[in-house]
């Protein structure tokens, strides 16, 4: 091979080096992006119970995260949380022991909070996963006890169609969405309208985790027609 | 009054009296009958559990249920039941303590029994609820714990999409039906598919006592989209 022009063949070297060198670090962020989108699975989900807890607002997004593979590894890892380890009767009277307590629990990356009653400082637990999970959703009327936690405030947000009007008036903060299935309401926020709305945001966390092929697959597995987030099947029903 | 013909007019009267005594028998039978396909709510509805029972399998139909009301009353009163009181894990680590065991539960009016390990006793009980409940319903693998008990032979029935084959291959004297959401086994034993699919079952089970304005209504309030029996939701989502 010939070099003619010997300097501008060094400038040529140095240039390639240094461009390689450009090409590994960038990629390397690349990777650590990828890795912040798409973490090693399994997520921890912590399903967040107190006395009259409603069932399928907990037990459809819980089918749903259960049944969710990311590659040949789970998608998730469950537990219920509540603020005492006694046992609590649900919805109907089914009778849960909480996995963990607040203050015994493993730090969750994904967090669900349905109806139910709530406990003394569920405001300040659900305030904390706020800011440190990946993603902190409702389902029906758990809303409420996001928007008492003051999470909701200036923000877009849904609940279980029957308590919009309720909703509206004690929280004129929020923007609150009537007839969609569910709304994200920041990065880390997400709330869906009533009960069985609570599985498509799940298919939905699914998907913003592990793509929608897996999302499509969990619903097919659990023989689920799945909804949009815009998709009204509140008024189309009623 | 003239009474030209007094036999006739005795005859006539006589006729009167026998119709009248007829109408009366025939619409207290017709009120029996009545009664027994419309008996006062709520009725009871077991559901069985052991470890391993698929977590929307029973809380699919469990949410469905307790959302029913009849005039001003519930439509339905729930209760597990498993073979002893131990606490029991179910899928994705959920704890439930059962409210009844085989031995002290109240007489059941509808049976859900969805996929789980079972429990020694547990085929026994089946046919002994074939028998003497309204309503035994099977959801996703809880198939083939009702074929084990031989309560499906000779009958149409399903299961969970991704167990036809298995199924098909362990009991040839079943109809296995391939597709459809859930299928009417007997008068007594209803099968539906995976998951989700026994929230559809169960609001067939709703119409079948309340009608159709009720189960409506509770898909409404559950934001569920209905499914019928036919619809073929497995092949459509793969």
């Amino acid at each position: 091979m010939k070099y003619p022009h010997s300097n501008q063949s060094y400038s040529t070297a140095a240039l390639s080096a240094f461009l390689a060198m450009l090409l590994l670090l960038v990629s390397d962020r690349f990777a650590q992006l990828h890795a912040e989108s798409s973490p090693a699975p399994p997520l921890k989900v912590a399903f967040v119970i107190s006395n009259s807890a409603n069932v399928i607002d907990m037990t459809g997004p819980w089918e749903v995260f259960q049944d969710t593979t990311a590659g040949d590894r789970p998608g998730f890892d469950l537990f219920t949380v509540s603020e005492s380890a006694d046992a609590i009767t649900i919805t109907g009277g089914l009778r849960v022991l909480p996995n963990y307590t607040f203050s015994n629990a493993p730090h969750p990356d994904v967090v669900v909070i349905g109806a139910q009653e709530g406990t003394a400082h569920l405001g300040e637990w659900l305030r904390a996963r706020a800011t440190d999970s990946r993603v902190v959703m409702s389902v029906c009327t758990g809303a409420f006890k996001l928007a008492n936690a003051g999470l909701l405030d200036g923000k877009k947000a849904t609940t279980h169609h029957e308590f919009w009007e309720t909703f509206a008036k004690k929280f004129p903060k929020v923007d609150l969405q009537r007839g969609n299935r569910f709304v994200q309401s920041s990065d880390v926020i997400y709330t869906a309208g009533g009960l069985t709305s609570g599985i498509d945001l799940a298919l939905h966390i699914v998907e913003k985790f592990y793509g929608s092929e897996a999302a499509d697959r969990t619903a097919a597995y659990m023989e689920h027609r799945r909804s949009s987030a815009k998709e009204d099947t509140v008024s189309s029903a009623l």
